[in-house]
């Protein structure tokens, strides 16, 4: 076997050091998840096909990767069958994690406690083609309540991404729009048919500016009287409370869109009463493409490195409908842990003791000195710092090398002398500097 | 869609509950590896099979999972080659995280610092026939140091299992042997050839006693004169130095057994320097299954409660050498965190705070008291503590009930009354006790 083993293409190893970096993510918006009361789940890497197929659109299905049935899978199939994906496969790897949340909601309804707020961090596979950034396997981080229409769930959603962000040390904006105020704009205008042509029109403004914008409303349908009176809106601006003040007038007429406009000002006059320090911004151009949204949307893009945006959401009205449990109001939101990953590395956000797995290197220079170094290594360890030996007695350069290129910031050395007066040569890997400790405060003076 | 959706057999959904209780756990053995110095690593769930092939026997090789390959798999196939799994699958699930590491090791080698030291906690999966207490699905915890003979990483690893089972709560008992040792019973007895068979028979001492031991021997094809000369063996019995002193006796021509006899000492007298509170047993009759193990076995049984082995490893000479990378030595153990769960379960070992994911609920009686109630729960969880509104202003039952159903262990309510006097009223849900506590108090109260 000559050739140097692989993996597949658009899968990852993580080593030590990325994965250290990934676990002080994934522990970071883990720990504010429990902090709001959201409990754990995990659901099966498997799903049934019946499950995932038809929820993703045409495409979607496409992306999902299927897994060959067991045993014979040919046998009893003819020449056909064989040839039907449908026929071999009757298990698929998950594509997302709020499909399985339904499935597990509308499963387990009768166990669960509404309204139900989880949490759920785990991987995902999609048969995408791999380009940079963009990856067959990768993990989310979803958090959701389901149950209720309150809107003190946006508000505690959002302050889940102040928290989580502010955790972080990453500085980030926050776009809201609400669903209800794109189908009454739509309506306002006389077009509720042509939500859809709008919004992608309108989430173009920024690119190609106002006139081409209006071109393709002309050329989406709209006559011209429509896109007139979509004007103002194209034209809005001013802070939060300018923006709805103007769509108020616009949308007068619309209950949907008035609707909408009252849910947004509810959520804006918690933020306030909570003096959150989060720039949130009314972004009417904000759509996202999933169309099960029904009210709040957010997206959360950071200030300081050009990436897509690192986080969003939004309120759905009935996500378990698609497994027969109609009516079923939840909200929720995903952080992208790749996109917040390159953030960090980009902006040398990481804190410098995540980059190191072991605090305290004890150098090996023979048998005696071991036995002396294993009952400080075990002190250092009930106090909870992670410590090791160097297993084998080998050159100083060799362990000196060793603990550099593990990134240890203190090695301790115990030679035949340090023994004799019962002191450790404590090493400072970043400084360099040095100095004599006796045993018994070892643990104090690395602490 | 009037079926309730379901989960393929085999695999589970792990509700909130368990979930708490199996992140306290994968947390703790997490804890444990890093102040060991162990560095975590992931590998992606898919392997291409050309890695995973081969590696765990004809037996293995039917219980991976294969993933068909994206796109149209069929079309450039022959109505032979189409019912081929080879043909339409270039990738498996992973089956272990010892292949995987293995396979890491050798791809990254020019990358990595010897010696390497790694643990990895992800699942595997395996298409074996789902029966109770065995899953399709399920979580690996592996730790590792390869890249040295050091028997110190023998000793490390040992009070890694010490330290984990006494933070967990197990009482428990490690068995540990030696294949060097095992090697050399057989040379000793003039049948070096015939190792597995005569371990084999071993294994079975306890259930089926020494005079069928002799019997399954005689049938292997072991004559009368080596069956006698195992006789000592079989019948060794008293503490490890009384063991290892017989052993000595009968294993004093087989260089191997010395060699195997010499490790284990070495082991034993570290740990007596340590002091470990471990009760670490010589037993002859563990082989474990692995034919990659050349040293040290291990394995790890709970005192208080029947069910297998809940860790276990050994010392491998080569195991990297499958991928083209020969001698490499290394060693390693894995937790079973579905036993240990079930042990623990079993027990009742979990901690009370480890089966609530909210520390206090705020009863909602209204917006005014909702405004006030979250200006605490903010001061709540700046000190750390889970807390949560019912974000509905329901009656106060369908509350208390959610308090109830979600085991959290403290409501506060602040009702109009409550409001004015710039109190809460603060009930301990397990006691049942109320008590008013200032509003200024309320996170001291609380902690």
């Amino acid at each position: 076997m000559a050739q140097k083993p692989s993996i597949p293409k658009g899968t990852r190893d993580f080593s030590p050091l990325e994965m250290m970096r990934r676990q002080y993510i994934f522990d970071t918006i883990r720990g504010v998840f429990r902090l709001y009361g959201f409990a754990p789940l995990e659901t099966p890497s498997m799903e049934n096909l019946s499950t995932l197929l038809g929820k993703y659109g045409d495409e979607g299905d496409k992306l999902l990767f299927k897994i060959l049935n067991s045993g014979d899978y040919a046998s009893k199939l003819n020449d056909e069958e064989v040839r039907q994906a449908s026929k071999i496969c009757e298990k698929g790897l998950r594509y997302d994690l709020t499909v399985p949340f339904a499935r597990y909601v509308v499963q387990h309804q009768g166990e669960l406690t509404f309204p139900f707020k989880r949490y759920q961090i785990q991987p995902v596979w999609r048969a995408d083609r791999p380009q940079k950034g963009r990856y067959r396997e990768f993990y989310q981080c979803d958090v959701d309540v389901i149950g209720t229409r309150s809107l003190l769930c946006e508000v505690e959603l959002i302050e889940i991404v102040e928290r989580v962000f502010r955790a972080l040390g990453i500085r980030v904006a926050l776009k809201m729009n609400n669903r209800k105020i794109l189908y009454g704009i739509a309506e306002a205008i006389g077009h509720a048919d042509k939500m859809m042509d709008i919004t992608i029109a309108i989430d173009k403004l920024e690119k190609i500016g106002l006139d081409n914008v209006k071109a393709e409303l002309l050329e989406r349908g709209l006559e011209q009287e429509a896109v007139d009176k979509l004007q103002p809106i194209l034209e809005l601006s001013g802070d939060n409370t300018q923006k709805l003040a103007k769509l108020k007038e616009v949308l007068s007429a619309s209950e949907t869109g008035m609707k909408g406009i009252e849910e947004i000002e509810t959520v804006f006059g918690y933020l306030e009463q909570q003096h959150l320090d989060l720039n949130v911004e009314l972004d009417l151009s904000l759509a996202r493409g999933l169309n099960y949204y029904t009210g709040a949307i957010f997206e959360v893009k950071a200030l300081d490195f050009a990436i897509g945006s690192i986080c969003g959401g939004g309120r759905y009205d009935d996500l378990t409908g698609i497994f027969g449990m109609p009516n079923t109001s939840g909200v929720g939101i995903s952080f992208g842990a790749d996109r917040i990953y390159d953030v960090m590395t980009g902006l040398e956000l990481f804190p410098e003791d995540v980059n190191c797995s072991t605090k305290v290197l004890f150098v090996n220079l023979g048998q005696k000195e071991e036995a002396a170094s294993m009952t400080l290594i075990k002190q250092l360890r009930d106090a909870g710092i992670a410590a090791e030996i160097y297993p084998e007695s080998s050159k100083m350069k060799k362990q000196m090398e060793y603990a550099n290129r593990r990134s240890i910031p203190y090695v301790v050395i115990i030679g035949s002398q340090e023994l004799e007066e019962s002191m450790a040569t404590v090493k400072d890997m970043r400084s360099g500097d040095q100095q004599k400790v006796s045993f018994a405060e070892i643990v104090k003076s690395i602490k």
